[in-house]
């Protein structure tokens, strides 16, 4: 048994985490600590989970946590997490960070983007961006893993093939994203109030979401060149979910076999992505509660455009899923351990 | 008091109609036809209508209906309102037909996307398009107004503008466009029951949707040349709400400020269009149960491409609010009379 | 004209109120007053009322108000009011308060319950009971009206008439209530978050809740002795509406014809309430938007219990239309005045 | 590993049931039934299940099913089970009916509440009540096990210890009860219409729901004397879910303690019962996709009643979760093999 812990527990990817891991048999829980909610029985956190674990919300105690954990997940605040990593990772243990920090390869672009002066740790360069359908082999050896984010990981499972077999020109990319209420987190706001969010939609961030330049450094590293995109996020009326419907122009070849081929190609073997059929579009309920990704595409020979859309949950595959995906890699238990469940459906 | 009758009133479509024809002031309304509930009293198909007025749903005779009324709308599954209108508009009847039989100048663009044989009645192309910010003074005109599809009220009023003054490249136009449920219609079936719609949102059509030629019709006459478009409707779990999301190339313009004012030129003294500062993007709960079109703009100067939301009641400006709007304009009434209530929000 | 203005305007139920005064047609809003965002326009508080009105939310200022009103809504935490509106009402302004403080004609009633010091002001005695239905006549002459609760006004319209009739026993009833999450106010929260209250039901404050003592007072009046009874509130996922079912055992009489009987003594006449044929159970749907109360009941034979369903608008009945229905009152208008709208379904 | 097949697979509960069983581990699915979907891939009918499982839904063949089954689970339209379940029993085949047939021990109750006249085979009185918590050793021996209904396993679960205690008066027991819309299954209709059930709540079939008698049964046995209680059903709008409000009057007990001290000795050592401390009230979304039962209770001094709130899934121990229950207890496995799922929040 692995020994985990959880910094930053109280937030909704925290507790699906907390689920999982308690799920998969493979690891102990040692900590779990929360500002906020220190103190308190995990069950007044998480009433769900009453019954099924008995552990107290602790205060942040670093020496604590690196004298009982093999792996520590982190889900902070942007630009809190480098420090806590960096002793983390000295003291050898393995780090998966569910917040942003550690998921650009270029610094700047992550000051450019979440305004927060980002002390440029060499860590930042060592660390691994944890899309194992894309990275698995370097996440198998990382020692900090940067967990993608949830409308990144819709984006980037469906377009980097295309993208990668030039089969799709770059240039015209267009990603419209539809999200559940439960990306826009835990902590009250206006955004996030049941009479605001309810029976309605909208777009927000238009042209200046974070995600977005997480989606083009995969896609510039797919394309070997770089890669602009636009990306608008929108917040709908449920719970749990991510559709991204990605639009680009076809490039020189026979489409309909030809985008089933690639997807075969790319994943046919991956556990998690389930390739539709040709026209059937995958709805978010498919995935809920689970770590899958389901893709539908078409290809418009009217516009000589291919649309696909790509559907996760985004606390599972879009957060706690993957990171225990990565976890799984990180400490060498088979990749779908604790991961198999069935989503839960109506 | 004129006269009015609905053909087919047991809708959804059908309801809000007839509530807003009861708020109106300057009709009456004399015969409400619907196959399935014929004989049954309006509150026993709705029944929040209860006390608000006491009619029996009839079976369609249209000698009946020729008799006592002075306008008509009907709602007839597509293919099946061209021998109504006729007989009618035969009488001198202004007809309002609120399916797509009149929506389409070339009849053939109506076959090939329907799959329904259009016998191209002369009426067809007498029938003039209900969308009254365009075409206002030939819809006054009009023995037939074929009332324009949701989406597309929302997609033509959001891209009209920029077409016409030539700031945005048509070829590059993809409209990604979100419903509520109520836009599947009232006949249950899988596609808009509870369990199936609740709690997740699904691209449906794609490449294929109906309102498609009806967009690029009106973007056509706009361009000057002819425009093709990609449509894509999403379904997401609310009642009542469409946001078209609406994308495309600039031409050599100074944005933001450009937008600004076309909009402005455009839409300035329309009563029923608000557009918003720059970067306020339009929730559709902002329109429940009005006639209300909403529309938020960015220029994105990374790509050169501008977004534009637009927003509107799919039951409101998108079908029942919008034919009483062409009704206030075939008879004479002041274009705002019963159309002037507030949205309900939250 | 009359010249109204709502202190503390921000709230669910101060954006229904405005809504509904706008489209009265009788009155001017003067001012509207809210701590929180004072200095900022009507349209960013409330975005669907841009270009209804123009207004900025002012600071309160009671001079200001004084000034300028001829009666004042106030919608203020509970314990609050008393200052406000005594210093109004001694200017010869009308009050109608929308928060508890001049419900209870006992103020120590209200302090048990509301555990609010209540200065145990002469003008409390002198407020009156604002639920027209019961009290019309008072309301006319009143200075300052205490505008029932949401739950209150469901349950009270559904047992009175049963009460003061004798065919139930007051010892015996028990009330279910169940509210939408707009009930919880605008204030975000926990109870209030998307994510804690989408997809789930809930009893709250079992036994506790402040509106039983509300019901009680004027159930005692209606038996002519005291009445204690069983209160339950729920919140269930949905933004507007009240359900209130209640139970009571029946003393002695022919039940079906009997109820309707004394239902159409007491409602017969009154604009707002709906009695439903036997066996019909109303939805809150049918409310929503309006300031109707639809009512069905049951005898069951078996256990020789009366079941009573009563379906409001927790907005509308249940606070900012019975406020503009006391308002008519007060003011001299007929008493339907902006308040006929229908329904606005689905 | 045992076979299983189950006859009316295409249903909510059969979708259910279907996840479940695929991760149980100790049994394997050998025939999956449905009139109306034969034919077609389990796919079509549970997208959610592609790649899980590949199989084809059959017409129903019972010398198939009788070849290759240890186990069936049956979910048939009441009234047609009868037949099925006693050629299945004459072959040594074990049998769980999870509709109603084998529910009442008494067929004329059967026949007076449902309808349908009851061929009132032998084996109806040989059948057992498939609720674990009261009747767990007689279903270890069943031949046939009638799965309980959704509200009566939340009624029964509430109330049958107060009752067989006597702490409360079984004359007086009312109980309130609120469904998610899955509970209206998923046979397109009006009730569970998207555009009817959303934002909407009900009350329906008030003094006649099916599930009266079923609730009676049990605690008539637990009472040792008949008991008639009131239940009235309320369709709420979110998918699964269903919480039971529960009422009576205490009989002469120092409550508080004495609830709890009840609780624990009837349910200390359930696995899937939860106690809530005193004057905490579960929510449904706490047993959603588990096979949990939560349980809050209060005493009201003021009216000396008892109130208790119980939440399952209506899917989970109020149906599919329930029936493996019965399933682990008939064929031999811990009787929380594959039930142990942590409920998927929010």
């Amino acid at each position: 048994m692995y020994r985990v812990s959880v910094i930053g527990a109280s937030s909704f990817a925290g507790g699906e985490l907390i689920r999982l891991l308690l799920n998969h048999g493979g690891v102990t829980i040692t900590h779990l600590t929360a500002h906020t909610s220190a103190g308190e029985k995990i069950q007044s956190v998480f009433p769900y989970l009453y019954g099924f674990m008995d552990q107290t919300i602790e205060e942040l105690d670093l020496s604590k946590i690196k004298a009982d954990s093999d792996l520590v997940f982190i889900i902070l605040p942007h630009g809190k997490c480098v420090p806590v990593a960096a002793e983390l990772a000295a003291a050898g243990i393995k780090v998966i960070d569910i917040g942003a920090d550690f998921r650009f390869r270029d610094g700047a672009v992550f000051e450019a983007w979440y305004h927060v002066g980002h002390e440029n740790h060499p860590l930042t360069k060592a660390a691994v961006y944890g899309l194992p359908e894309l990275y698995r082999e370097q996440i198998k050896e990382a020692q900090i893993v940067g967990n993608p984010g949830c409308y990144t990981t819709a984006s980037i499972l469906a377009m980097y093939p295309l993208v990668k077999e030039g089969v799709i020109d770059p240039a015209t990319i267009i990603i419209d994203a539809k999200s559940g209420v439960s990306g826009a987190g835990k902590t009250p706001s206006p955004t996030n109030l049941y009479g605001e969010a309810n029976e309605s939609v909208k777009a927000y961030n238009v042209g200046k979401h974070r995600h977005t330049p997480e989606i083009e450094q995969a896609l510039t590293e797919a394309a070997g060149r770089p890669v602009t995109i636009n990306f608008t996020p929108h917040l709908i009326p449920m719970t749990r979910g991510i559709l991204a419907t990605c639009y680009g122009s076809g490039v020189g070849v026979q489409f309909g076999k030809d985008l089933q081929a690639i997807y075969e190609k790319y994943y046919g073997s991956e556990p998690f992505i389930r390739i539709q059929e040709p026209d059937v579009y995958p709805q978010t309920k498919w995935t809920v509660g689970s770590n899958l990704c389901h893709i539908g595409y078409h290809y418009d020979e009217r516009t000589n455009r291919i649309i696909v859309t790509s559907a996760i949950d985004n606390l599972g595959k879009g957060a706690a899923g993957q990171a225990v995906q990565n976890m799984n890699l990180l400490l060498g238990f088979p990749e779908t351990t604790g991961l198999m469940a069935i989503p839960q459906c109506p």
